[in-house]
């Protein structure tokens, strides 16, 4: 079968190869691939900053963001053949740590967890993988290939799972949202504050192409200026990994407020920062600053659940390119009008 | 009666005043102070920094680290003449926030609120002061004069409790705490964390003195060289408000740990700092920055506890100096073996 791969830490080596068909041994659950999102963590992998092959081998398959169709599955799953599922991305170490043991390997403590497509782990771009039951989300029906957009709802039902959690060490009320980054990852935050009510308000530098309008139309408010002309915001998720928006972000709060930073940045460059401004507004006005990654399977159905509850038509255009496999490289290309890039596997 | 007062926002204006006895509007419980803690918001004060006077005057009488005893009270308020109390700080606005309308005045969310001997309320370095029995937190007689650092305790007490709160987002066995600066609020945070049950560290940079011995007797280890060698934690109070210091607590973080900066430090200098490297490591270890200010009524009882279940021996060692009244000047230098000093009212 075919499978898009790379030598992990070696840029460019990425190519579509035939591979063996998937080991029985990997999982109970034969998945046929419909689609694969591509994010910026795949452009790491590809440019040899990032990944790692399952040991014995030296190339991994790439995906992370999956959907795709049951081939096979013993009874009693709760699963048929020909349903919708995505597969969950991170798995705890065989021999977990406390919080992979308690299901919560988004916040691994010892950082051996895997990650297919990423870390140890092959990937779902591949023409058929296999998954145990317990890492196989079932994806609505009525979703159909808008369920691929599951994954990044996870990591952004993460963040606001923990916002909410946070929240509630005291009284609090907060009504204003700024998202900064209207990538699929902002925007999707932009969507879950959206539903619990808020006022959303998202930060990008774009002022042509689809953003704009994919923003007002949630109904949400966009700004393309300073964090300082969006203004101040009691929740502030942080999706561009941007050091100098991050440093905004955190002048940008207001008192009790929280920012959420779920951007992974380039370490190595040093700029000039007012440490001792930044920490007396923190203190004097209990602001809380939080990394959030990854995902849980309490995630994935909350992500589910949030693209179920959203307006389909407005799902569909966070997917600008859809690209088919044996063009995969043009899929990994970052151009202005995307805001999600999605490789499709035959029509299965 | 006496009062020590400063013209806030004139460095050098402080002096011994005779002042008029407390309105009773100020409050139905009549206070003979015994003694009052001085901390830096107190220096800062006087430096001309910081504090308002009440409306209609330009003085403040300062103090805000209090203990006195009761020589009036209505009937029917749990508290009898004589009993040792100490004074609650912060009081929310006739109109109050959110926050404040459900006691958590700490988590003012307008700035609004009053402080006694900072912000537009005397102080409690008066020979008598008056509040009403909301504001007033009885002191266990076995505490007696070691009750003065119920103030600094509810500050700390706070932070823990906002920790503990933060902490339960998510599955988490915290295990090693470092606190950074064995001032009273790091010593007084690093007794809570022993309370605790956890491994504690305190690094000050101080080798001689009494700090590295207060530390060891209680169970803790001092360190005195940087924060990579005082070894990361789980849980880091920072209580020195030093940038530079701020920016190591953050890389010392463990996954999933929680950083709780209480050190107000002052604005307007450069740093260079890797923001890139900073925000990644917080995103992909979800890891917790949060600042803490000030304390609410649950917080000094909290306090209280604290200080009650602690060995008296040790809390007397915290108290480095007393200094009567006429000498107050001599109390607001630091010398560099104080921990805390205490201004002596009248044996009363």
């Amino acid at each position: 079968m075919l499978a898009l791969t790379v030598a992990p830490g070696t840029k460019g080596s990425a190519r579509l190869d035939e591979v063996a068909e998937p080991d029985p041994a990997r999982g109970e659950i034969l998945i046929a691939a419909h689609s694969v999102g591509i994010c910026g963590t795949d452009r790491e992998i590809i440019d040899g900053l990032h990944g790692a092959a399952p040991p014995g081998g030296d190339r991994l398959i790439l995906g992370h963001e999956s959907l795709g169709r049951v081939l096979e599955v013993p009874a009693g799953r709760d699963l048929a053949i020909g349903d919708w599922v995505a597969g969950i991305v991170r798995h705890p170490d065989p021999v977990p740590c406390a919080s992979c043991a308690h299901g919560e390997w988004d916040m691994c403590a010892n950082g051996r967890y895997l990650e297919h497509g990423i870390k140890g782990l092959d990937g779902f771009a591949a023409e058929r993988y296999r998954l145990d039951a317990g890492f196989v989300v079932k994806v609505d029906p009525d979703l159909a290939e808008r369920g691929v957009l599951i994954e990044p709802a996870s990591v952004v039902a993460k963040a606001w799972d923990q916002i909410d959690r946070i929240g509630r060490r005291a009284f609090w009320a907060p009504s204003r949202v700024l998202v900064i980054g209207a990538g699929p990852i902002g925007l999707l935050a932009a969507l879950l504050g959206v539903q619990r009510g808020l006022e959303v308000h998202v930060l990008d530098r774009h002022t042509e192409g689809p953003k704009p309008g994919i923003v007002r139309d949630l109904g949400a408010t966009y700004h393309s200026g300073s964090v300082e002309e969006a203004g101040s915001a009691d929740i502030i998720l942080e999706c561009t990994g941007a050091p100098a928006l991050i440093v905004e972000a955190l002048h940008a709060a207001r008192p009790n407020g929280i920012v959420c930073l779920t951007g992974v940045s380039a370490p190595g460059k040093k700029m000039p920062v007012d440490t001792g401004a930044l920490n007396r507004e923190l203190v004097l006005e209990n602001n809380v600053v939080f990394g959030s990654v990854n995902a849980n399977r309490a995630h994935y159905d909350q992500g589910a659940l949030a693209l179920r509850r959203a307006d389909p038509r407005w799902l569909d255009r966070l997917i600008t390119r859809r690209v088919p496999l044996a063009d995969w490289a043009t899929a990994l290309e970052h151009r202005p009008d995307d805001v999600k890039t999605v490789l499709r596997f035959g029509d299965l």
